[in-house]
Parts: structure tokens; C-alpha cells; sequence
């Protein structure tokens, strides 16, 4: 499995993703899901994938070497806007299934894949979108200020509790961490390292990329931190008063 | 959907669970899920259900009207262990199979159900199990002192972090109260009342019984408690320090 999340913010784009990638818990690798591109100054366009490995790398793939989008060839770094990115991802999408969609279903595998794709290019929206395994996707607006993708069970109470699109984006980053940090701790195929990615609206470059191992200190200390936060919190509650 | 949770502690065990039974968004009613059977100083055995409702009730009404575990004809009332409780569970669950399995089938409906067991008879240990689909089942130990059954994983987190089987009777009610809240926060096939038990251990009778509805004071002063408690939690928290 995997988990990656993205917040859509205000102040710009928060994304994180874990590394492992299991066929069988007896085969455990790691493998990047977050792939950024762009041209600092010009365009920061950044990916999230999920499910099938074999198939997401094609997509990865494609949209680097060129799709066609409304009759013309584009690639990651010739779309014109992030609603012609998530285009061209829907695009590579739907091309990948017409190559491998007949021989998965022959070996009963599912055509299982899901994208987030957020970022800017120069004189365009910051957007962030959610590409189907259709080929079709859905875009974050400031009510719904973060998508995930993957095992997203786990980590979504504490963003469905603490987080709003006017979250500052570095409070956003200690919510993804915790929300990483929660799908660790109880999803085994879900594991470090983890990739960072904050973007600042109107930035059109990273303000930061991290790849954060398991001796990272500010993430051992976040979720200690969090950890003992969160018994505290527990026994600051009221004691109930029923009785029988 | 339902979630369903059971401690099972040092003290005795804790017993919650939701009531909403959903057949589709537009076909939604309130099932008891949890039922409680005994006579105070002699036996304490309570049942959380999970699934099919169509298969859930009838192992709970052939649990009464008798099945046979072991060349003998055995009820919830007759059982001399909780072992036995737990066989008699299996055994009803079998006999369901043996006479839906062959049609469910036929529609493509999954025999899908899981219950939870605990409680205590006089002179015998309590216990807690949990009994699958094919009226096999498992047994709580000290090592894991909490089982779901359900939608389970939105409020997996704060069990995995904060319980363990010597927490206290009452900090477990707190737990489950909150494991719940996330759930309901975050699944809407998951709703009020809720059905609460508490039993301490060697007592034979239950210690409580509530049902909770949306306007109980004491859930909804812990619900806000803790939501307020999360994020002050999570402002203590320290800034990350990456620089890029």
C-alpha cells in the first residue's frame, strides 16, 4: 500500500508521500511516488501516486515523453496550465489502460492507480487536482482543502478535525506528518522514508523538498511530541458521569 | 457500515458500538448491535455484530432458541464457559451458512458478518473473542487488549497509541468514546445512538449500560473536549526546522 496526502492551502500546496512499495509482505521495496518537475521561475509541478507500481511508473513516464492533449503532443513541461497538466495525466492514464488494461483483466489484476497532481505554472492559478484510474479527475477548492490517496483511513481524523484551507503551511506540514505518522503506526505496508514537498503560492519553485529517513530528528521529535500531546490531552478529559 | 469495539482489560472489559444499519444512502435505520444476556452473580455475556443485519439477527436468535456444540443442544443461557459462549456463537454462525450461504451466493450478496464475545460466568475467567465468518474465532490476550469489528480504521490511531491492558476501566471508556467520535466524524454509515457496556471483572452483572444520543451532555462535553484538547496538543507541537 501507500499514503499520500495533499493540502491544498491558502498559502500555497503541502504534499507528502511514504517510499514503501509491497507486492506480498514478503517482498518490500522502496520507490519514490513523489515526482516534481519544473523549471524554477517558470512552472513547479509536482505528483503523488498510488496503486499499481507498474502502471504509475508509465504514467510518470509518458507525461515526461509526450501525450496527446486536444490533438496536439504535450509533455509535463509544455502544458500551459495545471488544468492542462491533470489533462495530460487523464491522457497518459487512459493510454496505459488501451496498452494494459486487456492483459491485467486476462490475469484478474485491477487496473488500480490514482494521482494527485498540484502546482503553478507562471501566470496561472496554484491548483491541485485528483486524477481517477479513468482518466478523469477532481480539483481541490478551499472547502475541501486536502485529498489523499492510498490507505488514507488511518490519518484523516486529525485532518478532518484541525485542518481549513486558511491552515497556515507549516502547521499544514505538522498535520500531514501526524496524519503520516498515524498510518505508520497502524498500516505495517505503509513505511519510511517519506518525501516532502512545500510549495508557496506564486513561488514557482519548492520553498522546500525533504526526504525524511528513520533517524530524521524533527520527525522523531514530532511524533514523540505528538504522542505524549495526545495522552495528555486524553487525561485532561472529563470523567463520565453516568452511572447506572 | 457499523464500527464496533471491545476492551479487554485488566478490570474488566468495555463494549461500544454504533446503530446505524444502512442499505444504501437512502435506506437508513437504527439495529441494536450490541446484545447482553445473563442474570446478575451467575453470568454476563455480551454480543457486538457486525455485517449482513439479515445474518447477524439470526445467529442471535438461534443462540437463544439452542444449536448444538458437541452432540449437545446448548444456549447463551446454558453454556458453561465462555469458551462454550464462543463455540455456540460459531456453531449458529455454521448453521446460518448451511441454510443462507447457497442463495446469498446466488444473489452475489457476501456471507459477510463478525461478532464480538466477552463477558464472564460464575467460577470461570472472563474472556472476549472474536468470531469470523466461518464460526472460527480468536481470543483477546494481554498483548492485544482491544478488538473492531467494522469500520475500523479511522479510530485505530488512538487505540494503537493510548491503550494498553492495563489501562483503567474508566480511561477505556474515555478511549472508545473517542475511537468512535473520529469514526462518526469521518464515515457518515456510521452513526448515533451508541450502545456502551461496562462490566468489571468478577462482578457477573454489568457495571453500566447506556445508550447515547446525539444530545447526551457527557459524549458531547468529551467530543468537544477532545477536539479542543487535539488542537491545543497540536499547536505545542514544535515548528519543523528543515531549511532547504
Amino acid at each position: 500500500m501507500t499514503y499520500c496526502v495533499a493540502l491544498y492551502l491558502k498559502d500555497g500546496l503541502v504534499m507528502l508521500s511514504d517510499m514503501r512499495t509491497s507486492a506480498g509482505v514478503d517482498h518490500i521495496s522502496t520507490f519514490g511516488k513523489m515526482h516534481v518537475f519544473g523549471e524554477p521561475g517558470e512552472r513547479m509541478v509536482a505528483l503523488l501516486t498510488a496503486g499499481n507500481l507498474a502502471l504509475t511508473q508509465s504514467v510518470v513516464a509518458l507525461i515526461q515523453e509526450g501525450v496527446e492533449v486536444d490533438g496536439e503532443t504535450l509533455t509535463i513541461l509544455t502544458v500551459s496550465s495545471m488544468f492542462q497538466a491533470a489533462q495530460l495525466v487523464g491522457a497518459a492514464v487512459r493510454k496505459v489502460w488501451k496498452r494494459d488494461g486487456a492483459a491485467l483483466k486476462e490475469q484478474r489484476v485491477d487496473f488500480d492507480l490514482s494521482i494527485l497532481i498540484g502546482g503553478q505554472i507562471r501566470g496561472r492559478r496554484m491548483r491541485l487536482f485528483h486524477v481517477y484510474s479513468a482518466g478523469n479527475f477532481i480539483e481541490a477548492t478551499p472547502d475541501t482543502a486536502f485529498f489523499q490517496i492510498g490507505e488514507h483511513k488511518y490519518g484523516k481524523p486529525i485532518l478532518d478535525r484541525a485542518l481549513t484551507f486558511d491552515t497556515g503551511i507549516w502547521d499544514g506540514v505538522k498535520l500531514v506528518l501526524i496524519s503520516m505518522d498515524s498510518t505508520l503506526r497502524s498500516n505495517l505496508s505503509v513505511g519510511l522514508p517519506l518525501d516532502l514537498l512545500v510549495y508557496r503560492r506564486d513561488a514557482l519553485r519548492p520553498e522546500l523538498r525533504r526526504r525524511i529517513g528513520e533517524d530524521d530528528p524533527c520527525f522523531r521529535k514530532i511524533s514523540e511530541d505528538w504522542s505524549q500531546a495526545l495522552r495528555k490531552a486524553f487525561q485532561s478529559l472529563p470523567h463520565p458521569e453516568w452511572k447506572d
